[in-house]
């Protein structure tokens, strides 16, 4: 048998260590928004890679901007520093700070964004802005841009600011769990119509062992949990543990949103029999 | 007269040389998806370019990303690997392959999309995934950013996968000419509204040597081809042969698409005088 | 007191030299265009830094396109290469032209946008395309790619055309202003609905000084600029001076442009009271 796995040339150390900072922001793609704050970032560490996320979180979407957050930041390397610009002037109160979680760095605003991604305990959280305070309209570009850029050159992060005790913590909405029935809701409604609930993958086996099991999601019932889009037929509507193992609704080759007419936060119902 | 030929300043050749991969999806920008798949392809290389063509390809249409495949990617420079995640799941059956045609490299579901690149022969063509194959619902990320990536890493694409001798060859809809007319149809609505036919400039040419025509689109007749967008007025409907030596419907400042109705896959005819 | 002031790691010069060109474009992103611009760029020098403003800029509109490069282009560091492809074909007669203006370059076509962005005189203006000139469809990748690509290699600018005199200059909409009133416009309803107005903080704070004032958007008056988001309450419309220096009218967290029915143009005026 032939050895697939093959060794990938090296590339220089210097290049290899080029930091990272990510965008994520609810700036839309029709003003000079992005360009500034990437501009700032570059008159700090001209050599900084900068890797958008997403600029098209719906404006001050917490819920949407944490969701997609989540659902990506630890597949990049640690180490990455992630600026986080979506309802970033905040409400009244809000500070601006940064964030070493999972070893991976958050710059944004206090506004209970940054407090949904992770259970984990925070390893270093500053604030920003404290020290000659910086009135700003722009935060993003004007106080989150420059520490996105200190921190991906190498600056400590508790070099950044005053140490803070602790930050907004929200809660997702949870799901109810007993022997009888897991209560979820959708969370998320992607771009092809694929419903994603907060019903995790650990969960459902963990309920279901042995037991049969009725998913009522709007009017439709699904008696299986298929493993690929290829065991439905063209049109169908089926349910799977996506990538982040979390049960979704989606149609091969359709729209599931349009046609179970589901939306964010719809209840998803699965009751086991006994 | 002034040699306004100049030799631009060499760059080193560790910079010179960093591996481009392309990306093209129909993932749209408000997910995880599409920051998720780079993130994986840094994973393995964090020296990679990655350069997106587009990720607002029409969901599940292989007709809008192959028509934009085929027009840029001989632009990029030879070797350049190109990551296909349009319809990335396929059909039934459909495997993932990696194929070497015109000295690009593309990574994709062998769903149709990739035989309507090119007409010349593959130079190399092998299935990913099938030597301890994963099963994925995100197989953009999985499966074809590992394989872009080792192959933007100096990995050969014979080291990818167990060979094979084809894959799914899809025809574009032929252009019917005779030496009394050309009939052909709209491709691609642009973002301006012009209208992209598959006729090309060089059965035109040959067909229409000293003859008169006429060009029929929707209800407008054209008898003259313009050779750039000043020869016409503001408002008015023109066709021209555009960069991809095709012929384009356009109006000067204006929306050809909405002022004359048509749509893709709307016939465009050509009749020669005789 | 802590120094917060941290020098930064510096990288090597060969990285931190990489040149940039920022694009702006029409082109939207459902098409090849912006590909084959990049493609271009990186055929002449593959390690140039490519950094997108926009590419959502509405189709042909000048003034759309003027506005965000003027709000940003200072921001990029001097030296920076901009390419300008809104209305890229540009009207009868207008030519191409590269041009040297606050220590930046651009090139574009002599549309009107290009003098639009300061009211300082150039350093230096040459025509592209004026040797051996190519007749294209597509000059922002025929044309003014290879330009901007040498100018970011170091080839001079005036390497690359005949020297011109001149270019086009527009005006921007003037501001009003008396010791009674300031009549001005809303030039961007950006993304969030917010209101921008090319009315100036300098020439507010000159005229208003001591005096109270009255400011009438739409049916609504203000008596009062906030210095930032939080003095006002969720929903309230408020005005503010942005980080451009323009007065601006906003809603905290809700959309300006909606509930006011204010559009592009649309008048703002100030009453001062005696």
């Amino acid at each position: 048998m032939i050895n697939f796995e093959v060794k990938i040339k090296h590339y220089p150390e210097i290049v290899r260590a080029m930091p990272i900072v990510t965008l994520l922001t609810d700036s839309g793609e029709t003003d000079f928004y992005v360009a500034a704050i990437k501009a700032k970032i570059l008159s700090v560490n001209p050599s900084v890679r900068i890797e958008d996320i997403s600029h098209k979180i719906a404006p001050c979407d917490i819920g949407h901007g944490s969701f997609v957050l989540k659902a990506v930041f630890r597949d990049f390397p640690k180490g990455t520093v992630h600026l986080v610009g979506v309802d970033a002037t905040g409400g009244k109160g809000d500070g601006f700070i940064a964030l070493q979680l999972e070893d991976h760095f958050f710059v944004g605003v206090d506004n209970g964004l940054l407090g949904l991604l992770s259970d984990k305990p925070h390893q270093n959280l500053v604030q920003l802005n404290s020290v000659n305070p910086v009135e700003s309209t722009f935060p993003e570009k004007d106080i989150l841009a420059p520490a996105a850029a200190r921190l991906a050159s190498g600056v400590s992060i508790t070099d950044l600011g005053k140490p803070l005790s602790s930050f907004k913590k929200m809660t997702n909405r949870h799901v109810k769990a007993t022997k009888k029935s897991i209560l979820g809701h959708v969370v998320r409604v992607d771009n092809f119509g694929n419903l994603i609930t907060n019903i995790q993958r650990d969960a459902f086996e963990e309920l279901s062992k042995g037991k049969a099991y009725t998913v009522h999601v709007g009017g439709e019932k699904f008696r299986k949990v298929h493993s690929n889009f290829h065991q439905a037929d063209q049109g169908d509507c089926f349910i799977f543990f996506n990538s982040l193992g979390l049960l979704e609704i989606g149609i091969y080759k359709g729209n599931a949103n349009e046609l179970l007419g589901l939306t964010y936060d719809s209840p998803v119902n699965i009751i086991f029999e006994e």
